[in-house]
Parts: structure tokens; C-alpha cells; sequence
């Protein structure tokens, strides 16, 4: 039976826990407090930066894991040296810790990306805004998360203050017609599954709503977006769920906008809406375990994430929601905090997606 | 955010892991043994006989819950008077602990059951094998399980130990055409849910497969079916999930032949096989949360037990087999122990029942 560390106690490593129960996986975490999510696997508590903490909660684990992609490479490769495995490995988790290095990367692989550049000085950032509508956005290389790290600019001055600390990404304003994601999955043998392309919708550059599969996705997208998780999951040696967040133009071309090289908040989705959710799925893949299937159990299916509070007293509102998932991250209440989320399947998009908000409506506070 | 304590640490213990995750349900164990298969949620291991280990257990929590149904009444009743929610109550539970209890209170209620007596001497048996045609059922009252403290006998010295220990359960050889159960969920409200009746297949007294829904089970089966649930549910208060074994005859009646006062093995092919599983129903049950949806995802299910052992080394031999859902109870093998279940959706019964059997076999021993 495979030991499997996860660094950090988020909501992802806390919906690995039930996935690992029946899979006979025994899953320890190393949290950020007692506190955290996913605490009741907690076998550690500490800071991911703190190379012998990680060092001591991976004694007797055979393979790590992550909740998130901010473990610095000096750990990592502490890791790789005790002989833990360690999935994804280091050169796969540098694209996603690194923005700029991802668009270095994507661009090797022939990916169709937005117009981007690297600016070092507010001349660069300047030149940029004159070849690209004056409109553009800029991104901090590291510690971006749900839109933090992001800002749409018109003026080099609007990022001194990022500018003086280091190198800024720069990319073109894309005119997208919406959000989609696409999930995969790849083991260490080179196996890969795809799951549809899922739709994302956010509010406030955080992940709101997503609809699996992406409504009105012509074979010809559902192809090209599984392409692109494909050759990503491949060029960099993936292994596990890895999450490509992607532009759809108003002209039908889609554009990778992000990566997440871990299970994501588009992926919750496919643990009621897929035969495998990517929570499992991601366990089969780092321990090298045949992949589930990707099929979808029924035609629709909508995840509506729940914010600020998600009080178990409420859950007496949900009497005539029968067919309503719950997923409740275990977290102390705070305004505009991810708390959980909701997911509804069935065969007409509109009733999928409708009990699905109105599920999550029950949650949001009365005022 | 409730808190439940489970007494007992087997697989339906562990089998509430996942979903009480999910719901936010904080879940704790009252383990056998430090290797007792819930052992990752066990804040105590002891003796469930032993009133103040039980007691010192359920301080803190809120709603005491069982893995199985051996619990004695005085810790039961001690549970009660220390001001914890008992679900089941001591008295629903008291039917699934004695047999011939239970044959009392099924009768009471009318429901259609097997020619039964209560033998206190061999003359009771031998009256009674003289009245069913000379070979009959025996059962202890208590502490059968799997087929054990059940014996056919055609002479009353064939249970002469049985019968110095105690009165005996004696009961008509059913002529049965197959085996079926119904699973019900109750909460305190005295809402209820029925999942459609299934059929149960055994070997050697013990549940070997599992079918959702019973094949070729006519409206009126499947209503009688749900009726008798719905009847031993509300007649005995049951708060939780409950099975009852029904013998379907060869002349298309059916009578109740046991129950079982929790989730229950017939029951695991809802996880995957229905909306809402069995031990995410028992936990929204005894929490008095709304059930959810008994609806069947797809239209056949199939579990099939695997006994022995469920090396995870084995999982290698599933790569064709990606629709098949793996339970592993991370028990230590012996011959003959329950030690994991595979279950199968799809739309043709064959099809699913045939893949079941495929994947529980690949964990079968090759000799």
C-alpha cells in the first residue's frame, strides 16, 4: 500500500482524503496549521519552506505530492535526493511556480499563446502598451493566485513598485468569448486521459461556476483543447492532474492563459460529473495505477463554488435539492474565502445549472 | 459543524471517511484495534463493551453512531443518560441484536415473514421440524454474522449446545427463488428514502454480489419491497440507514428474513450506483440532515466482494478495466475475509456484471 504526502492542507489535499480511504492509500499531510483544511490527515504541521520539517514528515512516504505549487526548489530537490519520488517533479512544477517561465516553455512547445513579452524596465513596458492597444496586462512571475498578481494597465507607472523587484509578464488584452479549462491526467508509465473541456466562469478573477462539458464545444474545440493538455502533460513530463486554464476567442481559436499542475477548482466538477474525479485521479497517476475513465456520468454537470461561509445549519434549506452534492472545505468563515462548493449532473443544461446556483445561493449570507 | 462517533472501526466505518469529508462532518472512530480498518479517523481503540471507555469516547461528540449492531444495551443507555444522540436508538437497535426479537416485532408489525417458533427444548424443534417438512433453519438469537450461528438441521440433537445456552430462532427452509434487499434511510424527522430494491447473491452464507436494481423486478416487487422498508423504518423509529434481507419465493412473494441496522454490504453498490450512497445517506440521516436523492445514475450497477486479500500491487492488472471502481479496506489478508469490493455502472446488465466479476477476480490468488 503506497504512503502519499501531500504538502498543504487545503481544500485539494482534503478532497484527496476520500479518494484515498477506498483506493487503500495511506494519505499524510503536512499542513500550514491545525487548523487547515485537510487536518484530519495532518501528520505534520509546518512551513513547505522549512527543508528539514519536510524532510521529517517525508520519512516513511513513498511518494509527495501537492496542494499547491509554491514548494521551493531547494526543497524539492532535498526531497528527490532522500529518495522520495516526487510527482509532479521539480521541472514540471518550475512552469507553473513561474509565469514567465511558462510562457517560455509553452512557447517551446509550440502552443498557441497570447502575444506576451518579458519587461525589465518601464521602457519595455511601454513599447509593449504601444504595440498592443495601449490596454495590457501584467502579471508578478510568482505567488499570483485567484487574480492577485494581476493588473490590466495603460501605463508603465502603474508597476514600479513590481518593476523594482524584478522581471514583470506582459500580455496582449485577449478579446476571449469566454473561459474554459482542461484537465488531464498522466502517469509516470506516459498514460494520459483527458476529460472534456470544462467551461469557467469567474467573478472577480476567482473561479465562480464551471459546466462540464463546456456548453456548445464543437468536436473540433473539445479536440483542440485536449491536444494542447496533452502536449503540455507530455513536454513536461507531467505526472498527475494538471489543469490548462485557456482563452476561446470571439474568431474560435482558444489561447493557454494558465497552468495549474495539480487537481483544480475546474476539476471539482468531475467528481460527480465524470466516472473518475480528478482527485482520484490524480492519486491513481502519482502512484502509477492504471487511469480511471474520463466519461462523463451524465450529459451536464455544474459546480458553483460557495463563499465566505458554508454553515452545516443551512444544509436543512437543501430539503427539495435532493440530487445536490455538498462539498464543505472544513473552514472558518471569512468574506470572500472559498468554503466549499456544490455540484449538480443531469441531462438539460439549464435545470444542471440553475439547482446548482441555487444550491449555493442557500449559503450566501441573507444581507 | 456536528460531531459523530462511530463505534466500531470496520469497512462501513471507513466507508463514512469520504462522504463525512465532504460534508464537513467532523467523524470520529471507537476502533477494535489499531489496525482496525477505519483506523485513520480511531480517536480511541477499546473494548465497546466497557461503559466508561465508551463514555470517555463520546465526550465532545454529539450523535453516536455504530459499524455494527453488537453494541449491549447498558453502554447504550449510559450513552443516553451522559445527553448523546443515539442513532439508531437502543430499542431499533435491540431487533437487529436478537433475532427472535426481531421475528416478535416484524410479526407485530404484519409484515409477510417465513413460518417461524421460538424453541426452548429439543421437543419445540422436533414439533417444529414435524410441522415443516423435516428440515428447517436453526439460529442463535445473538451474535451470528456471515453465515455463522446459522445451521440447517433435520434433528433436534443437531443444536443440543444451542439449545443448553438458550432459546433457539427456528424458522421454515424457504423455498427462495433469489435473494433481495432493501436499503432505507430514516432521519429523526421521520423523513424517509428508499433506494430500489437489489438482489444479493451469496456463497457459502455470505454476500458475494450485489445487483442495482434487482433484474426483472416488476413494479409491484419493486413498491412491495419499498413498503416493507418504509414500514420496519418508521415502525421501529430507525434513524439511519437501514437493510432488510428479503427472500423472494419461487411463487413471487417475498418475506423478510433478516435486518441489518446500518449500512449494510448489500448497500456498497450505491456509492457509485445511485445519487447518494449509502453512508453519505447514514450520515445525513442521523445528522437529521434532508436526504439525498435515492435516483440510480446509471440503469445497472454491480458490486461484487472481494475476499482474501486486495493487494494494491495487483491494481496494475485493471488497465483495461478504467470504468471500475476500486474499495480497498486495507485490511491485513486472511482467507476467506471480506477485504474490499469492486462495483461497475453502465446501461447493460451483463456488461456491468461481468466487468465486476472480471476486476474482483484479478485479486483472487492465481493457485
Amino acid at each position: 500500500m503506497p504512503v502519499i504526502g501531500v504538502i498543504g492542507g487545503g481544500q485539494l489535499a482534503r478532497m484527496m482524503i476520500g479518494p484515498a480511504v477506498e483506493l487503500g492509500i495511506d494519505l499524510r499531510v503536512f499542513a500550514e496549521t491545525v487548523e487547515s483544511s485537510a487536518r484530519d490527515r495532518a501528520t505534520a504541521v509546518g512551513d513547505f519552506r522549512d527543508v528539514d520539517a519536510v524532510l521529517a514528515f517525508a520519512r516513511g512516504v513513498d511518494i509527495i505530492t501537492f496542494d499547491h505549487e509554491h514548494v521551493p526548489s531547494d526543497v524539492l530537490e532535498a526531497l528527490l535526493a532522500a529518495g522520495v519520488a516526487v510527482r509532479p517533479g521539480p521541472s514540471a512544477l518550475a512552469a507553473a511556480q513561474d509565469k514567465l517561465h511558462m510562457r517560455e516553455v509553452l512557447a517551446d512547445l509550440g502552443l498557441p499563446l497570447p502575444v506576451w513579452a518579458r519587461a525589465d524596465s518601464a521602457d519595455d513596458v511601454t513599447r509593449f502598451l504601444a504595440e498592443n492597444g495601449g490596454r495590457v496586462v501584467a502579471k508578478t512571475p510568482r505567488g499570483g493566485y485567484d487574480g492577485k498578481g494581476v493588473v490590466v494597465i495603460t501605463d508603465a507607472s502603474q508597476i514600479t513598485e513590481w518593476l523594482a523587484a524584478g522581471p514583470v509578464l506582459l500580455e496582449e488584452l485577449v478579446d476571449y468569448a469566454r473561459e474554459l479549462a482542461q484537465l488531464v491526467a498522466r502517469r509516470p508509465s506516459g498514460d494520459i486521459a483527458t476529460w472534456p473541456v470544462v467551461q469557467t466562469i469567474q467573478s472577480g478573477g476567482v473561479c465562480a461556476e464551471v459546466i462540464l462539458p463546456a456548453p456548445k464545444a464543437s468536436q473540433r474545440l473539445m479536440d483542440a483543447a485536449a491536444d494542447i493538455g496533452r502536449t503540455i502533460a507530455d513536454g513536461l513530463g507531467v505526472t498527475g492532474v494538471l489543469a490548462v486554464e485557456l482563452f476561446e476567442t470571439t474568431d474560435e481559436r482558444i489561447l493557454v492563459n494558465e497552468l495549474a499542475m495539480r487537481p483544480h477548482n475546474s476539476g471539482h466538477v468531475t467528481i460527480e460529473g465524470s466516472v473518475t474525479g480528478q482527485f482520484e485521479q490524480h492519486l491513481r497517476a502519482i502512484a502509477d495505477m492504471p487511469l480511471g475513465s474520463t466519461e462523463s456520468r451524465q450529459p451536464w454537470a455544474a459546480m458553483v463554488n460557495v463563499f465566505g461561509a458554508m454553515d452545516t445549519d443551512r444544509y436543512g434549506h437543501l430539503n427539495d435539492q435532493s440530487g445536490v452534492k455538498i462539498h464543505n472545505y472544513g473552514k472558518e468563515p471569512r468574506a470572500g474565502r472559498k468554503v466549499g462548493h456544490v455540484t449538480t449532473v443531469g441531462t438539460e443544461l439549464d435545470d444542471v445549472v440553475y439547482r446548482a446556483r441555487a444550491a449555493a445561493t442557500i449559503f450566501a449570507p441573507a444581507n
